[in-house]
């Protein structure tokens, strides 16, 4: 894929960012005291590129897809918990639709590569590439076609989503796996340290799991050209590479993105080597339980918005991220100012 | 004040606690990874002592009240900002109304002891003990009467709220100042710990500020006689004790209670110590920006919801806090089991 023509404009631009600030400091409260959502506020508008923003409509993605590393049995799930779970969120019982639901955000799950077959139905896209990416430990997850295809699904999804903030999450049985492959291919880590428990991975397969990944990432690297983009068809999945396609979408459109955890992480991890100004249209929301997804948070200088153990996936942590993130620029566009509401400023 | 008769049951109920685990091991998520998330639907079910809670209804009550330290001049604002404030809650202006009205969240101000005079009108209570407290550099803050009757105003205003899940919060000028001469009265701890710049008081403001109220605390450390109550009302406020107050009066009711930042948590630091069991029954909302509350905390054995460097009071901090809780309670109620959406557990 010529990745070049994605390019992203910084969002650096001084004289908005002043008057961004200075609006923040009119409002009634202490300079500064509303702390990170301030920053959140700030990094909002400047994604926009304007003074004037406002969150109103909020979207989360949950991109699902199968894995051909469980043919490994390295999971406590069977694959068809895949299937089952996409049609629990589309028919509200998963954690990610009640929790939108709550929260007021739209939300819809993407088929991205599920094995089986589902029909159209509101809050359900179907980009399928396959049922199912290929194994990775004996070939390469995806062809080259098919990681484009996946990507340029979810770009598309976000470029037309009509919204004011996104989110992304995930679903797949093996997708921890997949990720975890990324992170350790990506970063040069032994997948010792990026390998944890997923969906439940204990003990003995646990440990399986973490010889699996370490062959397939020894097998891989020989082979691999060094780039983000090869590293996600090789040992990545659809849902990962239709989450890095929305994170571009995103940016280009000047909406932030709305990173979930450790398998999201991955994808914006792709993104981000594409193209590092990408990183200023991201917001991490929490630093998930699952293993080494908050080492990889600190290698990169992020701090996410949140920190609540959680480990589940599906665009659960955007959600909470979004539901403040939302508050930061209520605030910011609603609040009266010392002058407006007649409250006296400091005695300086 | 005969405060024995306010004894609060423990939360602790093993049945129980195993009937509500259960719950949320059979929804459809692998086990513990909704995180915090399940901690707190656990917490808040054994608050209300039964397997079916729910927050339909949630309430944030800022306490605000003035005080005659602000005599000795350690504000970076004037005193009549309190009373500038109030009126700019009531308005809907203040960062607590908009988070509140975004959050559906229920909002009043209990004017405890401002400076001027209000009148009746829709979320204000008038529940004035005194247009101030006492300089609690010279003399009490408080006398024994007024703050019993402030305990009072805010216990009623708890068993009253028909709520499922209170928050609190406090405006009031010099309230840091208070907070801070609190933890060091109780917890014998330097002023220079607990002294932190509040609404902005820095350089040779700040330097003031930590010299009275070490003068303070040594005055009133040769009176005191040692209990929580009667440090509360030496160099307390009416707000703080209206906070401790409702604190007791919703874990009485079996209303679990989200303290927001330095100053609220100075109430809960009362009110723990006049009765242990109360941590049960209190979530807390966020670790502050202000100087020593993260210290506070950790030396609890707390951690809080959420640490997003805000200081700024008023109940901000709490509205974030119950959006999550809230929102675990939703995915407590709402999300599917294994059982009823059809989708496969573990192979074990």
């Amino acid at each position: 894929m010529d990745y070049k023509k994605w390019a992203v404009s910084a969002v650096r631009d001084a004289s908005l960012e002043r008057e961004i600030v200075n609006r923040l400091n009119n409002l009634t409260k202490p300079v500064g005291s509303l702390g990170r959502l301030e920053e959140f506020a700030l990094r909002y508008c400047l994604c926009r590129g304007r003074v004037e923003a406002e969150i109103s409509r909020m979207k989360v993605f949950t991109f699902a897809g199968d894995h051909g590393i469980t043919e490994e049995k390295i999971t406590p799930y069977p694959s068809e918990v895949t299937y089952q779970m996409v049609l629990n969120m589309v028919n509200g019982g998963a954690a990610i639709s009640v929790m939108c639901k709550k929260a007021g955000i739209d939300c819809a799950v993407v088929d991205m590569g599920v094995k089986g077959t589902f029909h159209e139905q509101p809050g359900l896209f179907i980009r399928k590439i396959a049922p199912g990416t290929k194994n990775f430990l004996k070939e390469p997850a995806m062809t080259e076609k098919e990681s484009t295809k996946a990507f340029h699904a979810g770009y598309d999804l976000a470029t037309e989503s009509e919204c004011d903030l996104l989110g992304i999450g995930e679903m797949g049985i093996g997708n921890t796996s997949s990720a975890s492959a990324l992170y350790s291919l990506i970063l040069d880590v032994d997948p010792a340290e990026t390998v944890g428990i997923g969906t439940g991975s204990k003990g003995l397969l646990l440990e399986k799991k973490k010889q699996v990944i370490r062959d397939a990432v020894q097998f891989h690297k020989k082979a691999w050209n060094g780039s983000p983009w090869d590293a996600l068809r090789r040992v990545g999945g659809f849902e990962i590479a239709g989450m890095a396609g929305m994170i571009f979408g995103g940016a280009r459109s000047g909406i932030p993105v709305v990173v979930d955890g450790f398998v999201a992480s991955a994808a914006a991890l792709v993104a981000m080597r594409l193209e590092p100004e990408i990183k200023s249209y991201l917001f991490f929301a929490h630093a998930s339980a699952e293993q080494y997804h908050e080492a990889f948070l600190k290698r990169e200088g992020i701090r996410p918005v949140l920190s609540l153990d959680m480990r589940l996936g599906e665009g659960t942590g955007s959600v909470l991220a979004m539901q403040i993130i939302a508050q930061a620029m209520e605030c910011y566009n609603r609040m009266a100012t010392f002058q407006s509401a007649g409250v006296s400023d400091k005695k300086e």
